[in-house]
């Protein structure tokens, strides 16, 4: 199975980070919940969540992908995270695969990682460095970069990246069963 | 500012709990999070969510609506607590506002409060004893009584929770936040 881990700075976005986790877990992705610099992370809407471990336990090699959820706050703190930030560079290194939602995709460009096609929150493209902003679609995925816009959207990019791990069928079972 | 009290039990769906607190707290309704018997509440998928409170401090003269999310195991907790099922018939009698979605609805029919049209995961009507169930539109209103179908679901039943309680235009702007 692959495993996906979902850094958690405080501020995330609740809705985007637990409709990612959910939905991954949901088709037997094994996900780590990593928390950056504490073990119970506040969200921008004041929800408390339990992480699974601290990002500096994660390693390259454990892990097929990591998934950034948005939220400006929580941004911030995968932008200052000397762990994000290296971890994003030894993935991209390896050209494994590398996603974010929302104002996230600002921690990719970063890591410098934000070379090809990409999307965002419309608006935040303005502080990215990188000029390939696409408006739509809702999910962007260029090589091993997949991209979304926002809270909106986060059902349909978990459901992509499920297709992308786990295939067509187990993406569509899915579908059904979240009245998608 | 109306208040919503948001119980959850032990194995309650994250994705439908979470989209529903983030959505009305951007709206700034009120929400309490108020935990069956523990304070902290691990979902069907393993997230462990911090409550604000327990059930048993929330009486229904402090709160402008209760609101169940879905989950099986969830479900069967709200069913069984002494505290919810008096919650949920005290503001019947009060014609409060009462929403649940997914498998929730089962806790309202425990209740006996489920007595006009209503909505619910499909399939489990079957274990619902009231006979109004319609499988569309995603979200049914019947007097007090709110109900949606599951996981792809919640956000627009969030929406539709803002539209009554904050009005249209707060709901639209709230929409063009999330991208909706």
């Amino acid at each position: 199975m692959p495993t996906i881990c979902i850094p958690l700075a405080r501020g995330f976005e609740e809705l985007e980070a637990i409709t990612l986790i959910d939905i991954l877990r949901r088709a037997k992705i094994n996900v780590i919940i990593a928390g950056v610099n504490e073990e119970w992370i506040e969200g921008s809407h004041q929800i408390k969540i339990k992480t699974d471990t601290l990002i500096k336990n994660v390693t390259a090699d454990q892990i097929d992908m990591i998934l950034l959820p948005g939220g400006m706050q929580g941004t911030q703190g995968l932008c200052q995270n000397q762990y994000v930030q290296g971890l994003i560079k030894e993935l991209n290194q390896q050209t494994k695969t590398i996603g974010a939602i929302c104002a996230a995709p600002l921690a990719l460009d970063t890591a410098q990682v934000l070379k090809g096609r990409f999307t965002c929150y419309p608006g935040l493209q303005d502080q990215i460095k990188s000029p390939h902003y696409e408006e739509s679609p809702n999910v962007i995925i260029d090589k091993n970069i997949m991209t979304s816009k926002g809270p909106a959207t986060a059902m349909e990019f978990a459901l992509e990246i499920v297709k992308f791990f786990m295939g067509k069928n187990i993406c569509n079972n899915l579908k059904k069963d979240l009245l998608y």
